[in-house]
């Protein structure tokens, strides 16, 4: 059996009937409006080669793991879905092969933000119209997978086709760039820059710490085994990070913890740290250091600041020492914010040449902790709802928790976070439906006007990411 | 003032017109469906002797703490209402007067799922067709206690009646589960199993544990003051329990604690344990290792194993001392997953042998902790909105929550949990509701289509509970 | 450009026909109840003296942090708004330029509560028609401030307007409470009682500790640096407190814990502290051990004590050092009250003389700790939706997470909790809109027949206000 594949309309609009005529006007507001991707991890070589994608599994399948790891989560193995391992191995699996235990697994997904993802993507995009089900798989593997081969589904055309007008992707200090330097010496129009992510030089605990200490060392020829040269290359890539485009960077830490310590300490600590010595309470403490000393830099050079706390990465052990990172076993954790947050804000809170946006996977926080601050710090913004909270529920929940103490505007619209780069239209237009909805509720309940809650749209969609993020 | 009972065909549905009609389409699909109650607390000396329920206080009143917690916290005394004391004795209440006490009272409960449960069983159990109140407290308490009498309302009659296929009880190691043996014996049709709880002999800090102890070696005939041999009595009630129908452990600790500690290292900490010495923080990790070690069963075996963590039982001390356990005193905790349970994991999260059904009584997990979990780890799976939260609203946060990253497939279908037996048709009614209306809610705003949304509700209803506790 | 401004007879009620339909009805049993404050910081002078207030920003902006907080956090400095800085001296600011400022900003509040409080207020008491906005800005003020100087807009002409039954304050246990001894000798017949709020001499942590400790024994005539002596002097001003009308004390702590000492260790602790030594976790035991001696004495004198704990006060440094406390930098944290509230519940919880009212600004808590533990003990009320929470959307999160566990009955009705005196009549309104909301949404789903709501929407209005506060 295969039935018909749809994509109503006023999907996502509640189906009371007043509401929904609000919303679906709110939204064809906002629907036609370009995508602004402040935070994502599409790969710039993409765009810089303009190399077409393999298949409908090295697409769709291979790199997204909000996808394989429910098919995992019911009994699916990695192998026979052909994921790479951590050697770089590779079970000899037909992509097609993959691809149909993918059809034949695709309920699992009823009702998820990945089924809305896809179903948006294989129907706008690759224009099909059944259902993806075990008796569909080939068809929907043949569709996919010639069309990739056309012009029209090159990385560049698809970017244009999206009405993608800025993309930021995520890098690491270590990182050459030359992605993105050659996207611009290319003349391509489209606006693809980067965000400085420091993770491998900031986490005394990452496994690959001592060795990308060693690497910025040589990139930046400053002596990064001394605090103030360590310092100083931080300054020297960030100012790299910024001419390729880069107007943010990016804090993916364990906890939301800042420190202040005295510049004594702070080069104890240090000394400690590049050591090897450090205890986790040590590496934790200079993690919470870099956030201020990362702040003190965005005072002087201007990026914005986005922390993104809260996660316990590769969770699963036996995983993690056959596949490596990044395969579907990160957890959120509780996260605290309040004393977390104090010695940073203590040193910066009120100095508004700085903007920090504040994210977290612990939604308990968001009308405890997150709207209180941010509905009273002139540096600090809201993030969107995040990873495990970017379906529809979340995305309300996110609105609902964050209004009464931070309103709309001290949020910053949407981010589509991924990697996945042929849902970014579908992702985008999920967040601008929900917005639409909550908001269309409001004007329902006569809470705010329509007018005013058409401009408040377009500020979620359009002007909020731009002016957060300095765009 | 008497005024009339109602039960609507369309509780618990959506007022939007659109979506109740969708719910109560699904509805049908789903409500003559037979009930699958795999974890529960009835009596199984009610089904082996089927003798009469004495009467509607007796029945309905005294053994439900839900209904007398609510009760005692607006000022009834427990001794007012019969319940008896922690040393056998009883206050000297005659039941119609505790029955009256209950009626004057029963407007506390309006809105709570006691109100809906009872009232169902009122109206449809027993045909009451005017409200509970003052005034009709005696027509109540007549027509209740008469129809106890006859060959209708004997337990098995219920059984029957309430289309029930199976039902699993929750028994102690220490139990000979006579009655058990005597349905089987008595070649009366009904499947009722029992459940592995071995709580008494796995907590140190319980109040019978030396004397449990002692029992479990005079039943098993090893000497479980040795490591080995008491982990050998425990193979060797699993497998007695698993003779009459087991086919899952239950586990109620205080939190979701597990170790994974070398042999010698437990050896030791069991030597503590045993020799009565052990502190609160040994005492948590003898449960703590306990469970993985029954989870190593598991895998031989092929119990499924479930997690009930996060109660802070008796918390009235007074009322411990004089009424003892069990009476309306618990209390949830917070409770944490992520790093709790990471040591079972570690050694047997990936093993398809494997099915841990997790619960929590702490609501901020579902998103945060348990879908993530049970969305990635294959043995993991999410009971359903428990205690505390298996109210309409507490099912509908459990669903919103859970779905984004969990889904519909990492989740179990319903726990009915109770020993109000009467109760349980009722309680099922709701879940089933409950989930058509949140599927309903889905379809109406074209997330989903209406067949997917039939072949999901029958799953939650029926199909996966069979297949989580292989029944 | 400026647009009408509206306050929509429906606002607030579901959009949903039905359900609107039936809170609409429900609404118009309430909406003319009289208000009773039981919990509320208005200045008792305003009805003692009756003098005008002076300009619409000195009684609307200044005084407001709810308000001013926002402004502050979209870089709207406190000194442009005329805020008095902690040492008396103010900005010289016209008050008329601080409201064009708000003015400008007010798209801020979109969809907040203080949106919807401050519009019906100007709607309601001033007659503005149109929005405020920066086109309106000097009409709104000039309106307002030209009312106020007249004898309809006196603060005992606006108390009658607004139908207050009774009104509480807040007072320190250092008050002389002069003001409500003038109202009382004034002869008008407006109740404003006080509350008992010992914060400065219970909180060795308070920055006026030591002085506060030493007026409170000048006031009362104890030797208050021995431990009898202190509490003596307690009952003595609580008694003075219940001269003065008052029938409650509140107690807003950074955390929930009581503690229950034996009587030689309170001693010791309390000659700790008088010397100034206590440690950060001295000081915490001796906080928890004051809320145990508040309850005894509550058994005396049947003062009802509020708890209000979890907020960290004054987070912004660099604000507090400038402008001193309550300037919007208030943050709740995470609270825990299961363990907390055990000592006290321990000795008094079953006691039917003690009436406490727990309050959160934890949501985390409703479901799994706070209703849990009211719905049990008979001592234990739940407070409304509180500050942070008070918006539509967080007492509708109120309602749904502590019904199930609580019931409507071991909740108090609704504290406008505010100094911002003329917004209580829309605060009570939304309150009253936002339950009948609820209720009309069970009625609709067959939760509750229609007159049952009725009957629970007085109950909430206006009858268990003055029931659990002993008005």
């Amino acid at each position: 059996m295969s039935t018909a594949l749809h994509l109503h309309e006023d999907r996502l609009f509640p189906s009371d009937a007043t509401t929904r005529d609000i919303a679906r006007r709110l939204y064809r507001e906002v629907a036609a409006l370009p995508i602004v991707s402040p935070h994502g991890h599409t790969d710039p070589s993409w765009f810089a080669t303009n190399a077409p994608f393999a298949n409908a599994t090295e697409l769709l399948l291979v790199p997204d793991h909000y996808v394989f790891r429910m098919l995992y989560s019911q009994g699916v193995s990695l192998d026979e879905l052909g994921i790479p391992r951590a050697d770089g191995s590779r079970a000899n699996v037909d992509p097609r092969a993959a691809w149909r235990v993918f059809a034949r697994h695709f309920h699992l997904f009823r009702g998820t933000p990945s089924s809305m993802w896809l179903n948006h993507v294989f129907y706008e995009v690759f224009g099909l119209r059944q259902r993806l089900d075990e008796s569909t798989a080939d068809t929907y593997y043949n569709r996919i997978t010639e069309a990739l081969q056309t012009a029209q589904f090159t990385p560049r055309a698809l970017f244009e086709r999206f009405n993608i007008e800025v993309i930021a992707t995520t890098e690491s200090p270590l990182e050459s760039l030359e992605h993105h330097q050659s996207i611009v010496d290319s003349g391509w129009k489209g606006r693809v820059i980067t965000a400085y992510r420091p993770d491998p030089v900031v986490d005394p605990e990452h496994e690959q710490f001592p060795s990308a200490l060693q690497r910025f060392g040589e990139i930046t020829g400053e002596n990064v085994y001394t605090w103030d040269g360590y310092l100083r290359a931080h300054r020297q890539r960030r100012e790299f990070f910024k001419r390729m485009g880069a107007t943010s960077t990016d804090h993916g830490h364990p906890s939301a913890a800042t420190a202040n310590l005295p510049p004594d300490e702070a080069r104890k600590l240090f000394d400690t740290v590049v050591r090897g010595g450090a205890t986790p309470a040590q590496a934790e403490l200079f993690r919470a250091q870099i956030l201020t000393e990362m702040a003190a830099m965005s005072l002087d050079d201007g990026l914005v600041m986005q922390i993104h706390p809260g996660c316990f990465r590769n969770h699963n052990a036996g995983l993690f020492d056959r596949y490596g990172r990044d395969k579907g076993a990160d957890i959120p954790l509780r996260t605290e914010y309040v004393h977390a947050l104090k010695p940073l804000l203590d040193r910066f809170g009120n100095d508004p040449r700085l903007n920090v946006i504040l994210f977290t996977l612990d939604e308990s926080t968001y009308s405890r902790e997150l709207a209180p601050l941010a509905g009273h710090y002139p540096t600090l913004f809201l993030g969107p709802a995040w990873w495990f909270h970017d379906a529809p529920e979340g995305m309300w929940r996110f609105r609902e928790q964050t209004l009464a103490s931070g309103g709309f505007y001290n949020t910053i619209g949407f981010n589509d976070d991924t990697r996945a780069f042929l849902s970014i239209p579908a992702r985008h237009d999920v967040a601008r439906r929900i917005d639409c909805a909550f908001l269309g509720k409001l004007v329902a309940e006569h809470r705010m006007d329509e007018d005013e809650a058409v401009d408040v749209a377009i500020d979620l969609a359009y002007r909020l990411p731009k002016k957060a993020y300095r765009l």
